[in-house]
């Protein structure tokens, strides 16, 4: 017998009431029943993102609301500076690149976080910009981006938005999008909000809506003004994602019943204990900046490290991710993210134990356990 | 005590093994096992579009692959034959505008369907036009247009595709993709397919690859290159919505189990009862050529269409739709789709006979009850 375990930055794990929930009998969206969920599940949204501004939901994954924040705000030749430095802040390129709008690049090294420095000159320099895109975690690389100091420099310059990509961070490292002054945050249901991929998630500031107001690109699916307008009657201008609509009020059922700030500091805490477990067993972190949601593991030199995440997975019924592009092979991630608790931590290093032994790396079998133990025993 | 009966053209009810199929626990997309089960759906979904080429499945609902459709196969100032005639019809003028793209309008009467003939005078008159854009089955109206006849007038002009929204249509009323020379066919989870809403198909032909090799228009999400690329490797480019595609595969088995042809004669005897019960009962239809989806009803004088949908939801439990734009109040719309056998179409017409007693119309309870009876003991 083998149970599964499933330790992945998204899907995370989703609670038997979530998943129940899901499986209730459909109910039509254009009625009261419905619209009082929705106005429900919008309104504790803005507790999760720490914003009085409208959350918009959209029957997508994260990306779809990626791209909405590009073509809602922007138009043919503007300008947008892009932080890299990891597949999904690549992303934020890639999607200005497909509407015309040109990408002033930040290049950081994959595992680096960026300099809010950096972008202050980049903006003194270049006061045309309209739009800078970044990441809070970038789940590739398990690093975290200093969003309130960006968001500092950003507030006083009226022709310039700061749009955040919090799609694995939110609900796992803190952001305040309205005291940091985040103009778009835009998130997915399968990480910190314990769902099954597909719905997409935007808030969006006063100062964003100026924009929005003055965008040119083309959008229809992911319009926000006509989300916005449907929000106000509890509604979606297309059929909405109804069964993950009723699953996502469960999960905020349960955000809320812990707390949001209960909710951060477990994460802390599994992200404390994952990282001290993996440092005793002589492995090495590739995040200069380590995020609370996911933690980016080196793999050890002489180790294979898609062998090493096999072995986990097939041998202990333990998925973790691997690395992404050029670092496929050479780190593996550990999330914990979402749905976990201080014995999926135990778990997950206990397996990475037998398996870094199974592959010859020599290992105190229990030592990163007991490193992790100490730390969770105080959650 | 009071059941609940859901009988509207979308969400139509989901059966309780697809509902339990969705609650499974989560399963990481980028897997093996993912990619089988996506790669297994992708297949069963050609029979349904009865087409040889690939399915895309995007996490959306089907607006999103309706715009994918325009957004992926035309430039900026191409000109697009649109028929309209309905709300849905309409949409594709709206996203066509959307993309600045000319649209030129077929305009018939809600409850009309567009002649093939007057297709051709477009066409014939007007070559340049890239593309022409219709529903199969009007959602709003209940009818259904001459898809077969208006691909046989495109089929040969190079230079000129068919697009057809099937969204409530696919499943219950026949569409031959490739027979019938639809170039791109879009299809949604919450109709025939018996699913919740948050999937959106669409199938792509030969000549439509052609057509989006060429196009200049933006899109990122919805890019129809990038998810057949990856459904090759049984991936989508981005997260997909993995509950629900787990579900599909139960609801196809289901649909596989039956045989497509039975699915579709089975809407059609739903269809011919509920049409013969309502016209025993002295109401008129609506449409000219009606669906087999569903079938809309004029409200008879003196009865308040909002009050008679209220009633039969509020007194007896069954929902049905009610018009739309200007039809409000004017129609109702019962739907005979999915997942519905011979007792909901016997359920919904007594409360119907029940609800017109209650309004003070001049009806013979069980009258239609019986009309439908006759029909329905030979499905």
């Amino acid at each position: 017998m083998k149970k599964f375990y499933l330790l992945t930055p998204g899907p995370t794990p989703v609670p038997h009431k979530v998943r129940q929930a899901e499986a209730q009998p459909i109910i039509h969206h254009r009625t009261k029943e419905y619209a009082e969920i929705f106005r429900e599940v919008s309104e504790d949204l803005k507790t999760v993102f720490k914003t009085s501004n409208a959350v918009l939901t959209f029957a997508a994954s994260g990306t779809g609301a990626m791209e909405g924040a590009v073509a809602n705000t922007l138009s043919p030749g503007d300008r947008a500076l892009v932080v890299k430095g990891g597949k999904f802040a690549e992303r934020w390129a890639e999607i200005c690149e497909a509407y015309g709008v040109e990408v002033v690049p930040i290049d950081i090294e994959w595992g680096d976080f960026v300099s809010p420095e950096t972008i202050k000159e980049h903006l003194d320099r270049d006061p045309g910009i309209k739009e800078v895109f970044t990441t809070l975690c970038e789940t590739s690389t398990g690093t975290l981006n200093p969003i309130k100091e960006i968001g500092e420099i950003i507030k006083n310059r009226e022709g310039t938005l700061l749009t955040v990509d919090a799609i694995s961070g939110l609900g796992a490292c803190d952001i305040e999008v309205d005291k940091w002054n985040v103009d778009i945050c835009v998130a997915g249901s399968q990480k910190g909000l314990m769902l099954p991929p597909g719905l997409a998630f935007a808030s969006v500031s006063e100062k964003a809506w100026k924009f929005i107001d003055n965008s040119k690109l083309p959008q229809y699916y992911f319009d926000f003004k006509k989300a916005k307008k449907s929000l106000e009657k509890g509604q979606t201008p297309y059929t909405p994602a109804v069964s993950l609509t009723i699953a996502l009020k469960n999960a905020l059922d349960m955000i809320k019943e812990e707390g949001i700030g209960n909710v951060l500091n477990r994460h802390q805490k599994l992200a404390d204990a994952t990282r001290a477990a993996v440092k005793v067993l002589g492995l090495e972190l590739l995040s200069k900046k380590p995020a609370n949601a996911v933690t980016a593991v080196k793999v050890p030199e002489g180790i294979d490290g898609v062998e090493l995440v096999d072995t986990l997975d097939k041998k202990y019924g333990i998925r973790v991710a691997g690395g992404q592009a050029h670092l496929k092979g050479k780190i593996f991630r550990i999330a914990h993210l979402g749905y976990m608790d201080r014995f999926d931590i135990i778990t997950v290093i206990a397996g990475l134990e037998m398996t870094l032994s199974d592959l010859g790396y020599k290992v105190e079998i229990g030592k990163g356990v007991k490193a992790a133990e100490e730390i969770l025993k105080d959650l």
